[in-house]
Parts: C-alpha cells; structure tokens; sequence
C-alpha cells in the first residue's frame, strides 16, 4: 500500500482538515533556523483520541511522526531532515500540535493553568493577564506549550524564574507502544509527590518518547513594575562580581544580560540612532542590560547602580525605560544577520568562569577562523552565553571551518570549562553530534530502556534525535548524527 | 554459598567498616515512622567504586539493597519490612549512604554546592551560611541530600522555594545493571539544556533505579530578616483568600501554614503556656502561622496584617517573633502523640478546595469512625493538608477502623477533589497500594521499561515500592502492596 492510500485512510478516521498533502506544506518543513526539511504529509489532530489514532496509524504505515509545535525551535528537531539519497524509505510526517487547542484554563485561586499543546505562550499570557498573573518564561519567539515542554524553554529572566520545567506542573502524552497508552499525568495540584515524573523527564525530550498533548504550569504574579539600565562593568570580572553583588543585597534581579562590543554594534547598525544608551560613542567592551521587576524598583535600581559606581564594578550607567533599553538588547540577532554569516553557539559555564571562557574562545576563534569576527551576548546571570562567530560581509559560514570551529569551541567549552554544548536551546539533529559524545553510559541505558517501553518501532521525533525510540543504535540510521560529524549548529545567533 | 561467606567476601572488597551484621543494627532498621523492619546487615560504602562493588555483589547474591539516608522519611521505603512468614527469601540488606561524605563544596559565585549522598542539610547550610547562602528548604528532620533526591522533600517554605527538585541541578548515581552503570549527570551548571535529565527522573524514586552517590544543588541568598504572625482569619474561605491577596500584593510570603483548632490544642497541651499567641483562649476552629523574608519584612508584615483585618479576612492577629511563633507550629507532632493514637493522612487540593475537602473530611471520618477527632495542620499555600485522625487517650490506631478510613478519605481526595495521596511524603509501602490504584498505564509502562534497563533483577529499593525493578509484577511480589491491601499510611502526622 503507498504512503496516498494510507493517508487517505488516516483522513477518513480523523476529519477532512486533518491530513494534508502536496503543496503548501512549506510553512512546516521550514525550520526557524537551518536548512528546509521535506515532510511527505502534515498530520493535525483535534485532541487526545485523534492523537493516538494518528501514533497508531504511524506504527502501521512505517511513518515517522515529527511532533511540531509553532516550529520556532533552534535545533532542527521539529521538522523532517531534507531529502538525502541515502535517507531511510519511512516516510517522514509533520504531526503538529497547532489544532490542539484546549483552553487555556486559568485558575486564579491556585495560580495555574491548563492549556492544549497548540496554544501559544502569547496566547496563555493574554489570558492569565485577566488575573495579573502570567508564564513568566520570556524570549524573542513565540512557542506552543507544547513545543516549550519538548525544549524546555528558559530566556531572558530565567534568573528570575526558571524555566519551563521550573513552571511544570503536569502533562498528558500519547506514548507509541503497541497500546498506544496514554501518561496522564494532568495535575495543577502543587504538592503531589507520588515517585517518579514521568511529565519531568518529557521535558526536553524533543518530542521523542511521547506526544504531549495537554500541560499544565504555574503562573506568577505579573510584577507591578519593572526598571531597567543598561551599564558599563570596568571589565569582565567585574561584570560577574556585580552580578554577585546585586544578588546579595537581595535586589530583585530579572534579567542580567551581558553583550560584547560586536554584538553591541550589530544592534546599533539596524536601529534608530536615538535608541542608544551610550549616545553613539565606540561600544564598549562589555555592556550589560540590568532588569529590576516589584515594588519600586525605580529607586531601587537607582540606588543600586550608585552602589556598583561607588564600589568600582561599573564605569557609566544610562537608566531607560524597560521597552527601550531591551528594543537594542532585542535587535542583537536581526544586527547579526545584516552583518554578515552568522555561525552561533549556545553554550554556558559556570558564572564565575564567563569572562575567563570569554578570553579563551576568542583566542580559539582567531587561530580557527582568524579572518571572522566574535560578537557575544548572553544570559550572564545564569552562565549562558550565545558565542557568534560573524564572517562580516559573508552570505555563507564557509564550510571549510565550521566543522573545526565548532569543534574548537565546544572542546574548550565542555572539556576545559565543564561548560554545555546547549544551554538553553536543547538538543536536535544541529547538535545530537555533541549529545553523543558527552552523555554517559548510565543515561544512555536509561533512554533506551525507556525509548523501548514507549516506542519501539521509533515512530516519535526527529530521526537525528539521538536518544529516540527504534530498533537500530542512533549512529547507524540516524541522517543527524552521521551526516553532522561534528555537529552543526544552527548558523544563527 | 550462604549470606555470612557472602558477606565476608564483600567485607574484604571494601573496608572492615563497610559491612555491619549480626547485633547493633536497630538504628539501621528502625523507620522513623511505622514497625521496625529486619535488615539481615548493613553495608556502608565509602565512594562511588565501593557502591558500585555493592551492587554488583547484591546482583550476585541475590540481595536486595535497601538504600538508606538518614532513615527519616515517613513512608517506610528506607528500611527493610519486618519478617514475615511469606516473604520472600532473598537477603534484605540496607545501603546506607552515611559515609558517602564528600564536600560540601560551595561555589559562593554561582551559588551552587556538591556534596555527597550522606552529607545531611545541616551541614551542608552551616557551610553554606559562611557564604549567606542556604538550600531554602525548612522541615523538622534533618535529612541527608541524597535521601531529599530519593523523596523530593518539600517543608514549610515550600510557598517561596519549592522543592528538592527546583534546587537540584544534577546527580551521579549508581544503576544495577550488569555493568553497573554510571548515570553521571553531576554539574552546577544552571543553563544545560542537553534532552531528557535522569536526575529529575530519579528525584522521588525512593531509592529504586539508581543509587545516588553525589548531589549538585543551588543555593539561595539568606534573608536579611524573617517576620511571623499568628493570625486568625474569619472563616475556612478567608484563610484561602488570604493567601491568595498577600501573593497578588506582593508580599515575600515564605509560609502560610493553617492549623486547625484540635491540633493547636494539641500543640498547647506541650509547650510552655507563655509562648501561646493567643494567651489561653478558646482554640479558633483555623489559626495560621504567616511568615515574611527579606528586607524590611517586619513593616510589611503589620501593613499586611492591618489591611487583611479592613478587608474582613482576619479577626485577630499576633505578631511573635520567628523562634516563638515557629515553636508552637513545630509542637503539633509531639502534642498529637501525646494526644493519642494518630492516622496521619498526608493529602493536598487545589488550594480553592482546602476549606471544603476540609469539611467533607470531617463527615467522613465521623461517619466511619465518630469516636475519633480531626486534628489537621498544613502548608495551605501549597494546597498541602496533614489530615490527622485521633484516637483521645489511645495507644493504637484501631485495626478495624483503619481501612475503611483510609480508603474513605482518600477516595474522598482523590477522586471528589482531585487532590494527592502523598503531598509531601513520598512513596514507600506505607502508601504504594494508593499508587498502584491511582497511576495510569503510560506512566507504569515507562517506569518498567526504565527498571528493565537499570535495574533489570530488582537489587535496588524496597521491595514493597511498586515501580521497581525485578522479574515479577509487583503485586506478586511486594509484601507491602500486598498486605497493605487499602494501604497503611504512617500512624503519625
């Protein structure tokens, strides 16, 4: 039977706007970042019973399902891997969460919420704010909860309040095993300690294992203010120290973001003039982005910024208000792009060891690349940092180096600074490369153990996830790993 | 081969302090709530090959490790069962962590500390306070960081802090299978976003799947000051409400423990008369003890307290200095065995619910067992409630009441109220009976496709934890599901 008349029959279970086919499809083969992928169908169902119909037509027709939320995902595991001659013959299929629309359902004496997998955070939050309350997870995209779950979304105040997982109360998931069972594990309750989480080790899974399809969080009070400056540490030390500071006199600290003069100009190059803090004069070395959110924290930050002067940490100062001071923060990633070929690393190392891995990778950067530029930011106050290695004026990162300078990096970050080789975006067919070589045995017997009761046949997530279900060992059949090599990054910032 | 040559054998693959036999072993094999179990010995490795020489020794002889902190969880899973007739024959011996002492090391800059499974809280905080950091998490016990991985541990701050789980950032823990796998996710890093984390699957697990040797955590800024009242709100509703208003003006809430009217009286009748808040009076039906951390909290706390008085949610109000005000909260456990016998039920609602699943309790109890009281406390922050039932004068909780009433109130939280069965405690063969009833089959799948993996002839964990690994289902096998039949939660609150 072809892969036609098994989608027809899929359709007929489901309902007309179920099953899509042939043109049209692009919106979800084409990744936020990295190469467009080529899904033979796109399958959208409505709720739980449509979502196990569809697994339990994967099972049978050989499909691969390629869970996809908003598709904003920076690794490349939400959609299907380009066509390659040497690719496996299952066909590879979009399941997207976008029709699982469930609530949300705010409850605002227990400060939860219920919602499908296809809503939006936007959406969530346009809801609880009818309460004052909100997911607090903030970043430049806009992803499904679903898709939040599957990478464990952090961003920029995730100083402040975690990440996903930190926010996770429950999930329900359809698992692929021969029963197509279901993890209930939908609960706003806050105290229910009954062993082992199966909702905690969905998150970050990348959509292997099970397809989530209801969650449920925790929702904080929106804080009645919020203030914000953008500072000048005298150098790297310092802005580490000031961090520690801040923290210890127990100022209410939200974000902490640290940019590099590159990184700096390329924002100032694709915004207004009157926009920046330092009035046009050379961007400094470092330059951080200070978030205050409460009760007052206008004076507050104020009294904290003459603190850091009077102690040394910073040199210059410029208060602004919140949307102006993050519009430059927030333009870094278009500045890139129009600066030339971007190849980003997301990694992070212990706070402490930020300006001193900062040192060493652009002294690996000069000896790999030395015609390219370094143009770092990053979520300082949690170790993270997106190292962007810009060929300025290029339209391509020649791939004459970007094997060996993600592999440069990477070995200093991992081996000399006990760093991650994904700190916040998580892990897809872009990075599986580096998955495979720093995970240890005992968490890869655990996964396959897992992979084994929840899907045996491998019919769940992106086939370059390394850890997903399926008979044959990852590096045998898995295009993500083979082909990367040693590992390809998303080439964005 | 029989147990003593097995042993000896073992004693000369570790050190002579390692193995324990014979008289002696009554601390290892007392819980600190319910019947002594019979631990045939005690071993005490001292590092991460010493455990790992451990289970490969159990998988050989055929032992069950019981692994074992500071045997002060409340859920009988850290001791072995007592003897019994049909049990199985198999050794029962405890891995007790207790020489597992590495570190604590402390990072003061990224706020992060290591430490060894045996490491208790308190040491790990007085080493920690030297920096002004903590691990925020407040109860009566002074348990060892692994065992607070092993039982997620909660407390009383939960409302601010969250649990073990919010603060852990990694593990390394030793699997039984048969190489005897390292699951080595042991980093400080906080941004490490690399797919599905084994340290959070192993947090509540009760010592099944792995046996953790090392535990990375963050640490959290002591507060500059702490304030506490006791305050009396109008009605069961109102002490929802207060809550509800103090998280929405944004006040540092860091406990909000409800107490009802037995369990104060319960409390008073074993403290000094001068601490009591509300100098001798009458018992309210509801008294709560509210706490506030940070700068300037003793302020806030009387704006707060006047402003929920105006509101009509509080009749009455007492501000006590912290130590006071804690002394009679702590004094319940030890006032309610004073008391009597006691049922202790550990159970949460959604927070809305506390008031009436209060009193739908109270029907039911008086309906099963009209002799007896309620005397019930909790952290209703959190939606947590230590339902309590009190035999006045009683040396033993009747055993013809105590299956009826546990299967009475418990079907009565879970299935009316959707609540828990274990909010806090944990799982162990005091309540496994209550998992087995309420956990759905996606979740049992993946927990036995995980046991098949790391633990595949069931060495690690008490036999009567139902999602452990080994041979059998576990009905067959576990005579603490078994026996328990309707369950046999802990007789203490």
């Amino acid at each position: 039977v072809g892969l036609d008349a098994e989608l027809e029959r899929l359709a007929a279970d489901l309902d007309a706007a179920a099953v899509l086919r042939g043109g049209g499809l692009d919106r979800y083969g084409t990744p936020a970042r990295g190469a467009p992928g080529h899904p033979d169908a796109v399958v959208r169902p409505a709720d739980l019973e449509q979502v196990r119909t569809v697994v339990a037509w994967a099972r049978g027709a050989g499909a691969v399902l390629v869970p996809q939320g908003a598709n904003s995902g920076l690794v490349g595991a939400s959609t299907p891997p380009p066509r390659r001659p040497d690719r496996e013959a299952r066909p590879m299929v979009v399941l997207s969460t976008e029709r699982l629309r469930a609530g949300p359902v705010v409850d605002p004496v227990a400060r939860t919420a219920v919602v499908g997998a296809g809503v939006r955070l936007s959406e969530l939050n346009e809801e609880a704010a009818a309460h004052r309350l909100e997911l607090p997870i903030d970043l430049g995209a806009d992803p499904s909860l679903g898709g939040m779950v599957a990478t464990n979304t952090g961003g920029s105040r995730m100083i402040a309040h975690g990440d996903l997982r930190a926010h996770l109360l429950g999930v329900r998931a359809v698992a692929a095993d021969d029963r197509v069972s279901v993890v209930d594990e939908l609960t706003t309750l806050r105290k229910h300690n009954v062993g082992p989480s199966l909702t905690q080790l969905l998150v970050g899974a990348g959509g292997a294992f099970a397809v989530v399809t209801d969650v449920a969080v925790s929702l904080e009070r929106v804080p009645r203010e919020r203030a914000t400056a953008w500072m000048v540490p005298v150098d790297g030390p310092a802005a580490i120290a000031a961090v520690v500071d801040l923290e210890a006199r127990g100022a209410p600290l939200s974000a902490y973001e640290v940019v590099g003069a590159h990184a700096l100009e390329a924002a100032r190059g694709v915004g207004p003039p009157g926009a920046d803090p330092f009035g046009g004069a050379p961007a400094p070395e470092l330059s951080v982005l200070v978030e205050l959110s409460g009760d007052d924290v206008a004076e507050r930050l104020t009294a904290e910024l003459e603190r850091l002067a009077a102690d040394g940490r910073i040199r210059d100062a410029v208060v602004q208000p919140p949307t102006r001071a993050w519009s430059l923060r927030h333009r870094i990633t278009e500045g890139l792009r129009a600066r030339g070929a971007v190849l980003g690393l997301d990694v992070s190392v212990p706070r402490g060891s930020l300006d001193a891995f900062r040192v060493a990778a652009r002294r690996v950067v000069a000896r790999v690349a030395p015609e390219a530029e370094v143009a770092d930011f990053g979520h300082w106050g949690d170790g993270g940092m997106h190292l962007n290695v810009v060929w300025v004026g290029g339209d391509e990162v020649p791939a004459h180096r970007r094997a060996e300078l993600v592999d440069a990096v990477l070995a200093l970050v991992v081996g000399d600074f006990g760093g991650s080789f994904s700190a916040e975006h998580g892990v897809g067919p872009h990075n599986a490369a580096w998955w495979d070589r720093t995970v240890g045995d005992g968490t890869r017997l655990a996964l396959q153990g897992l992979a084994a009761a929840l899907d045996p046949l491998g019919v769940l997530g992106h086939p370059g996830l390394p850890y997903r279900g399926g008979p044959a060992p990852p590096a045998a059949t898995h295009p993500g790993t083979a082909a990367g090599g040693s590992g390809s990054p998303n080439n964005d910032p």
